[in-house]
């Protein structure tokens, strides 16, 4: 009987203690909140290649922001390829990362399609999808950096003509996907002046 | 003994069956995918405040977003007091809802601070803060709607007026946040055809 009780016992702290490290997991993990800030830029990637499904997975949470009157203004270009990586390298200042990065996602804003016909709006609505994207790809232990395309003329006109984007459709930017190094680190960047209260 | 072994047995069924659950909670609560999908425009709150640390949670994770040169060109203004809310219920034509929130929080976007300057950029940052305040909300079992201001003149002139907002300063949106009645429903956005592979 006294075995019994014991074990009863050292099983309850096992239940325990079993629940308290699935708790730690899931705030370093894919907590919301732990995922918001503990997204980086990431800007060293392994080289490894991205599944098809994690990118399907990051650009449905991609297709989840909110848009103005539920217009969903934008497309997303998916690129695997190592030349079309390479040649994206080759044309964008801060994409030089992309030769090691496992795919990259162009998101496309659609100013036609957006809450009446705004380039602003749609803008907008492609950088929330930008966001849940780079959420997305962090909470998959995958990393991204947001490269900018818009509003340069000129990085925007090669991307367009590298990937047969139409000349209305603005390539808002470029975001390289991949297996990071984890020599990229988040920044803390709360600022109390930055808050107020009430008023300005 | 064989009380022991049996006790045994259904200790580690329970272990496991408290993983299961815990995974499933995870899911259907804080998981930043599920959030993501979870994320609804709520309209409708059932007119409880807001705790200030709940507030500033929310605006933490505002300022976690990634800004190009991380330059963090925005400011919230974090509102409670009841006649405010009610003059932007009043003033802006999509805020209503404001009635029975508990708080708003106003993205403001700084072009002098933005990297080179640039209000375009400044709009792209403050939109991916603003998505992240909007899945923080939901991560914490509130909800909230993006009600627009930028790039209405009228409306932005009303909100910089009313909060003392400074003249160069973009008043993006207002975002109220409160307890929700649970009427409103996140939407399936997901659009084979807004995928492109390779190329457009």
């Amino acid at each position: 009987m006294r075995k019994a009780i014991s074990l009863g016992i050292a099983a309850l702290l096992l239940i325990i203690s079993s629940g308290t490290l699935s708790a730690q997991n899931e705030k370093t993990s894919t907590d919301a909140l732990s995922v918001i800030h503990n997204r980086k830029s990431v800007r060293h990637f392994t080289g490894k290649s991205v599944s098809r499904d994690d990118l399907i997975t990051i650009v449905k949470a991609g297709m989840a922001a909110p848009t103005a009157v539920n217009m969903q203004p934008w497309s997303f270009v998916i690129v695997t390829d190592r030349p079309s990586l390479d040649i994206l390298a080759q044309a964008l200042p801060y994409a030089k990362m992309l030769d090691k990065a496992g795919a990259a996602i162009i998101v496309c804003a659609i100013a036609e399609k957006a809450f009446q016909g705004k380039a602003e709006i749609a803008i907008i609505d492609s950088s929330c999808a930008s966001e849940n994207i780079l959420l997305a790809v962090e909470s998959l232990g995958l990393g991204a950096v947001w490269t900018g395309v818009y509003p340069d003329k000129e990085r925007m006109d090669a991307v367009r003509k590298e990937f047969n984007i139409p000349e209305g459709v603005i390539p808002l930017n470029v975001i390289p996907i991949g297996y990071p190094t984890n020599e990229d680190k988040p920044k803390d960047k709360f600022k109390q002046e930055n808050i107020h209260w009430e008023k300005w």
